[in-house]
């Protein structure tokens, strides 16, 4: 099976905090950053994800956010720090290619927010994804 | 390989329009319904995507919104009538459960949306996806 | 029409932007705020977007992020200045309420963020929503 998805990175379960309806699953990926995802307590259950499990980020280059400042007292959980290798602009959307530890991201932004931020090869990032927005496959 | 992802909808590709960072993947579902799936050219050219391909839709609990009533007027290509079946309720969120053609959709939404709708077994709504929210998976 | 999406501001067309695939909408809030969707080409179409056109963003709480710093140099068009009127926090997640000039939002973001960030009724937050996660209502 293959996904659209562009961006999967591979990573172990730290922790999982289930609540009644949602849990809430933290991941260290093989590039050493820490990411949460929020998926739904079913998910966990039929997918058996405890801590030590092997699992895969999956995230759509949608969902993936760019900031070039500092980003203080945020609630987004999830922000990894690197450097932008490429950027595609179409008429509306642009999409950004962002290296890294341990890979690459795709971050399909508006065109706008391109020319805003004055984002090019070398830009340094942070790419902010909310938990909500990152899936998880396992096995 | 497992998806924490709720709802995957399986289906045969009818359309592919393409731009320059982004794509739109029309597809009939084996329940009958069409859904417009937004994800990157990249994406589309990677799985060989196009006319006839088999795919998958996938879509977290978390990008489903519900509808009781007609919904007209409204950029949410996706619209899929259904029944709801279950409801289960935590703290914060709620997670419903709605029959359609086809198969079942899990929505994750707010508590508050389930008592301010009267979401219970039984209750006739329309699960409303976002194209942008909407994954794809082929093979 | 009851729509489970918390989020519903009404606003009016200031530009659109189209490109391949995708476009642009901004659009003025009644609150006075400016806020960019970006929905299918097809989407604006159909609906008969433009300038001028009576509109409401629709917002699902999952898709609303909260920020309590200063925000700099981030692809988040959508930064909505508010302050916290209620938390409400289950077992691993948590809706916030703030209000805003013209309305009220519901964030639905973890319950770790919500402790983290120290949210409490009176809390001046910004709310911020990427653009491809706003749809639009017309009519």
């Amino acid at each position: 099976m293959s996904l659209s998805m562009r961006n999967q990175m591979s990573g172990t379960v730290l922790a999982v905090t289930t609540g009644e309806v949602m849990a809430t699953v933290k991941v260290r990926l093989e590039g050493g950053q820490e990411v949460t995802a929020a998926v739904t307590r079913e998910a966990v259950g039929e997918l058996g994800i405890e801590q030590g499990s092997a699992v895969r980020a999956l995230i759509k280059s949608t969902e993936v956010a760019l900031a070039t400042g500092a980003v203080a007292g945020l609630s987004i959980r999830n922000q990894l720090p690197g450097t932008v290798s490429a950027v595609t602009t179409g008429g509306a959307m642009a999409g950004v290619k962002v290296a890294v530890a341990g890979g690459e991201l795709t971050a399909a932004i508006t065109k706008d927010a391109v020319e805003d931020l004055g984002l090019a090869p070398g830009s340094e990032v942070t790419a902010l994804i909310k938990s909500t927005e990152i899936a998880l496959a396992a096995g």
